[in-house]
């Protein structure tokens, strides 16, 4: 068995906080890092939330077209045709609306560059528009084709009955329709213990099923070889334990391996309780709900 | 021998209905899921057919135009030049060519926007209208170049005479013109036996080969330590019995790993059966006609 | 050490074809598949050469083109403003035009459509216009992108001497000025013998190796658990052999594992030769001659 | 353990070059290669720096409408409407911006082609124009979604006190805010003796860690049965030593499989060093500086 070390070094600390979130992330602080970090551009873009990226992007095509028609307004007396000169306000809106049907490359013709430099410019315009969809085309792709597991993991972890003896168990579901091929779950527990920071491979019942379509129970059956074997609740109360779950699975709809973690403080811990079944049958088919994924009774 | 667990659980139940449909689907029921699910959103662009992705791709399209067409008709009087006045219904109709010659960003200039509200509306039409865009060019790449198996199986699996014995056997091709590279097959067993569901790996004679370019047999010899052995006719009939197929390759032409999934019911057994050969020579050349895979003939 | 099936049966033949070419293809016919098999059609248009390929869109694009304009022609007789109706040939070519700028979503406006049916027309055709270049785009990007080593592999096979014994080797070279990273490569004997297909593991001196940036000599030590060892020139003319190649790679630039496939026959076999070197010093630094790949000496 | 060979064949050489430079190129020449590649043209598109790139589409943006331009001007005497003729540079000038309203497909119409070779020549132009922005938004993608490890080694390796003995060892940032996966650091330490180059595998004392997230220092603990067991500094001056460094890890945000390389000659070692600490707490949370990834104190 590969020994399994998280990263996050082996000098204990004072720290209370989680080093990873239940949704995935590294909980660390990163100093020292340049504020303008180019090959994070593309990561920050790709990975924001869909109402933030639409704002960014709308955000940018209307500064720049403002840009655009400052240009087309103050370079020169006649830049444009068919523009309304009574007020500079009304020649710079009008311009912002040549700038746009230049950028978009719509182009109706009704305006149309006359002077020198408003031909340069738009010119320039129109390539800066074709590069800047060009750009967004790739961008709207990259989010879309993302592939990300949506596990969602039940709220606790459970000590629970399990054959002879108890085991350490959680639940997780797909939430998307898509397959999970040879799914592999690891499990690795953080604690304190001395002053030194230790990692512990927590042995797992199962750690690789073939279709993970819907939802999977993990198990670390509680042996005389696991880190809880003869603990209680007390003992294991000032470790700072911190179990955490790396899950990897071959996703069918993107046909790439994707990678999912989360983790359990020792508030999450529930004592003596077992999941309540979410597989019915229904019209002798096997069914699942997934919104009993969460619900346990104590015992 | 790593045993595999399909992940279907271990709780038998009357379940009649196969768990993965021929086609390589899993067969089991999803509940509790929230109507809209934005990640699952691609996978179905993604997955669904071609007719149906250009309707609804046209679709959008049409309504879009008829929306927009809407603003331009009832938001001014006089949006549009150019526009015929004459009856609602004929500004309306105007008006939506309008929209889709902004939409296209053709613009070919004869109708324009006259008014503010028009120039705003247009504005942001043709900015929708390249977004609308970038993302279908995003949606067609995806599906073009998703990578999927395409895998013929027989439509029978054969209890045939091997060398001294019997062995289980189905016969798959390949039906895309690239080479599947470092092919893989697994052959999981379900049967339900006491009231547990069981899983049982049946060992292939051969379980992976370089080039899967064409046709290949595959064998589970039925020796000493398969499920099979000593079995008749009978004693299978009540296990409903489900022989999953798990093949892996790497596919040349798109330069990913791909699966590919099916499964056979007990009514799917053929006994005492061997495929016809669908092997021949043509011009000292190995040739293979795909139409003879699911040939067989009783012995 | 894992036994390597080529995939090509185990039923001899009088086949003298070779089942892979020298740059790879498998050389084996197939029959029995449907005229058009969609499934195919992305594979065919990302490997077809680049002078087919833009031929193809040139020619799709043209006659598109041809057949819109046959629509704005003959439909009605005041299809669109500013036509010349002085000949229907005159007429046509106007309209072709005008189709190219629609298609195209240029829309100078010069020409625009008047009657009802002509916008109708041009709206479907600006639409499918854009769908045609979003898929061209797509298109272009999986052909560039597609990962795909350009191995040169040398002409021939060598028996040349090795240590205190023999050995068969071949150089091959990396094309492409990406790094192959943790290549690895596997040799497969096959022959006729005795009316039997055998295959044959011939085990490498060294399979792998970290950066395959420029050359490599694969050896094959020709010692007793060889088939090779006590063998002549004359006892293995009848065997029809012929060596398989099967490199893997990790390539640099495209983040892709990588395949690539050849052979050599028997007439491709020296005997008794080796090759001249290709590594030479220039300014302290090591350097290498692509050139000198096929040259040996016999020896 | 398996073997590593890094490529560099096994004849020594009066070699002073490193085989690896710190930002992971191999530093070899290659000669013998056709001066025009297309198998290296989208390899270089990708790899080269973004300010080179945006010059080069400019570039040809603007040479290609140069020579359109030329066409429009000197095919014919009025092969445009509304275009300036009282001298060839005036016509020149504005066939120009007629050009690039072409080619961007904008097409105001304010210009327009009137003349027959101007109406194929433009037709021509906007269907290049179209593959041309095709070609770039896939290049852009391309270049986006391209993924690399950004990893910042520390610019010198040092020998430092380890556990009661000694250690090799450098420190590494994964200065992308992306998760690293699974990544793995292999040594290999490249020397000459007695005229043959030699290739040691440098055991480290965790090769694996599940998260790199941050920073890591690699150890190579010197033991008996290390290279280093009982070297001075005087005895390797002379064994044209190099280190390489290579590192596997899977991109979170990629979700693809990515290398680095980097490697340390002899100049860049640093006897009875060791590295400060880069790690604090701040608010009860594990810190990391990367501005210290440097430092080390002589001891």
């Amino acid at each position: 068995m590969e020994r399994n070390d998280l990263g996050f070094g082996q000098k204990s600390s004072s720290n209370k906080a989680r080093f990873v979130t239940p949704d995935g992330k590294i909980n660390v602080l990163r100093k020292g890092q340049p504020l303008i970090r180019p090959y994070d551009f593309y990561h920050s873009l790709i990975s924001m939330s869909w109402g933030k990226f639409i704002f960014l992007v709308s955000l940018s095509f209307f500064i720049s077209n403002l840009i655009f028609a400052g240009f087309y307004t103050f370079i020169e007396n006649q830049a444009l045709s068919s523009v309304n000169h009574s007020s500079l306000l009304q020649k710079y809106w009008d311009s912002f609306f040549f700038s746009v049907q230049t950028m978009t490359t719509v182009g109706y013709g009704a305006m149309s560059p006359i002077s020198s430099w408003a031909k340069i410019i738009s010119s320039v315009e129109s390539f800066i528009g074709l590069l800047g969809f060009a750009l967004v085309t790739g961008l709207l792709y990259g989010r879309f084709s993302r592939p990300e597991m949506k596990i969602r993991y039940s709220k606790n972890i459970l000590i629970a009955p399990f054959k002879e003896g108890k085991a350490l168990m959680f639940k997780m579901a797909n939430q998307r329709s898509s397959k999970l091929i040879e799914a592999e779950v690891t499990m690795v527990l953080i604690a304190n213990k001395d002053g030194n920071r230790i990692y512990h491979n927590l042995d797992l019942q199962l750690n690789k099923i073939n279709f993970f379509a819907l939802t999977w129970t993990v198990v670390h059956p509680i042996n005389e070889e696991s880190f809880f074997f003869n603990q209680t609740e007390d003992s294991l109360q000032n470790l700072d334990l911190e179990v955490v779950i790396l899950v990897k699975a071959f996703d069918d709809s993107f046909s790439q391996t994707v990678y999912s973690h989360s983790s359990y403080t020792y508030d999450e811990f529930v004592w003596n309780a077992k999941f309540d079944t979410s597989i019915f049958q229904e019209n002798g088919k096997m069914a699942i709900d997934l919104n009993q994924l969460d619900n346990y009774t104590k015992i």
